[in-house]
């Protein structure tokens, strides 16, 4: 089934202990839209500027994504994001923002992305998500991403879509800070009382954890030696794990873990070269050749 | 089989952001012994000084574990360490430590512990862990643990001694330390490349990695949403990774990988309360119930 998409479309700087790119393609949507492609069509909505390279779109359009939904707009510039990662390349800070037409123009969704039964809210303030919602009414799932930003800015409507949404996606910190308590596990248990069917915390090189009314559990990373660049490892998680949920068609609980480990995996891959690189190497059966090593790791 | 482990016997006392405890029973060898215990005989060596209180080898004595190389020294003190848990309970600080007989006196093997097929070198000093290694040489499996401070300050003696042992097992931050290197998959494979078989990296809430010649995996921390004490968490995990193995009495690949979730789970428990109170509580038929509940967590 196809899957929609609303959320950042950018122009990443990304400087690691060894190696910096200048302006490479990135951004939540970006990331999510290509790790989903491996698994389902999707539909990807979101501005940039005109600076934006045409052959980014085209790259996207490869991959069958539908960038009908993605605005270039005459005058303006694309989002701009610029960070640093630390040795142990866990942490990073981030050195610039530039919001650009972001900040300035909303998403327009084409009438056929309005009927899309699987949604998905990328990261992007709440307000904005709120109204992506409310377009499109008939969709099946509806799951969201977040960040500390939106926490701490947009508590009302946060808590707002909360109670709108089935599932959330957000990364440890955020859980920590959402719920107000440094275990996980607890965290994930309150945050799945706010509102949301389930939730799923990203916890970086350590894996997921999952919360839903009916079970906890949390799934390892895949062991990879080889981490080049993290940035847009969360949002390939996203991609992967609703890019499987949408071609399956259905998110039962037995679904939904496979979806996570799916995730996990396209995540794995993800990290391992600078912006999409490290995707673009790949194809579905690498995708499920690593699956089989995974649950072997798991078997015992 | 028999499972020799030589290591520090303590008091501790343990603050935490809701409670502090003083001079509770602690020690590498004696959350080592207790955990191991739920699998297999242990015999436990160590020194204490005449502050000990009897009690407390009565409730090691309670469970089988032999405790005839624990020796009580008359005038002496027994080994103490204070350390205060952080907010998130996974950080913590020493606050003070107390060597006492420790610092004076090595342990002294009976007979038959010498003759014992298992060994764990629990901390302590590496000087000394090689001195007990010498005094085992027909032990079929020797595994050691090691810390920071000998990583730092004995890493000649650490070197040779990771060239006698079989297998060893430490935490996340001291495989960082010995390595030199940041990625935990690649610090694994290259402690390995110093001499053992094996290596078992503890990662606290977030699991544990195993690296031999032949595999490399990860798995997860049984997510407990009740830590009230991290103390003496690694020490438990190797009392039931290593007691497990002694109680098949081999220690192929399947088995390894085996023992690894046991050393999970039953750290798992320790956590749950002060001291050995977590493991008080429970039965073998505890771990494995919780065994089942973690296998069906990482079965998709």
């Amino acid at each position: 089934m196809p899957l929609l998409v609303v959320g950042s479309v950018a122009l990443d700087s990304v400087e690691t202990p060894s190696e910096t790119r200048e302006d490479v393609l990135g951004g939540s949507a970006v990331y999510f839209s290509y790790a989903a492609s491996f698994f389902t069509s999707v539909r990807l909505a979101g501005v940039v500027g005109d600076d934006w390279p045409a052959a980014h779109t085209e790259l996207l359009a490869s991959r069958g994504i539908d960038t009908a939904g993605l605005q270039v707009v005459p005058g303006a510039k694309t989002f701009r994001w610029r960070g640093r990662y630390f040795q142990n390349m866990n942490q990073r800070e981030t050195l610039d923002v530039q919001l650009n037409v972001m900040g300035q123009l909303e998403p327009v969704l084409p009438d056929h992305y309005r009927r899309c039964p699987f949604l998905f809210l990328a990261n992007g303030s709440t307000g904005l998500q709120l109204k992506m919602l409310q377009q499109c009414p008939g969709a099946a799932l509806t799951v969201a991403d977040t960040m500390d930003l939106w926490i701490r800015t947009e508590s009302k409507g946060l808590s707002e879509l909360l109670k709108r949404i089935d599932g959330l996606v957000l990364n440890d910190s955020e859980a920590k800070l959402l719920s107000g308590d440094e275990n996980l596990v607890r965290a994930g248990r309150r945050i799945r009382e706010m509102g949301p069917k389930f939730v799923a915390i990203k916890k970086g090189e350590h894996g997921a954890m999952f919360f839903s009314q009916y079970e906890t559990y949390v799934l390892p990373a895949y062991p990879t030696p080889n981490v080049v660049d993290p940035t847009g490892a969360g949002d390939a998680f996203a991609g992967g794990m609703m890019g499987y949920l949408a071609e399956q068609g259905n998110f039962d609980p037995r679904t939904l873990k496979e979806a996570m480990a799916y995730g996990t995996l396209t995540a794995s891959f993800a990290v391992e070269d600078f912006s999409l690189d490290g995707l673009q190497r790949i194809s579905r059966e690498d995708i499920d050749r690593r699956m089989q090593e995974y649950k072997q790791m798991l078997s015992f």
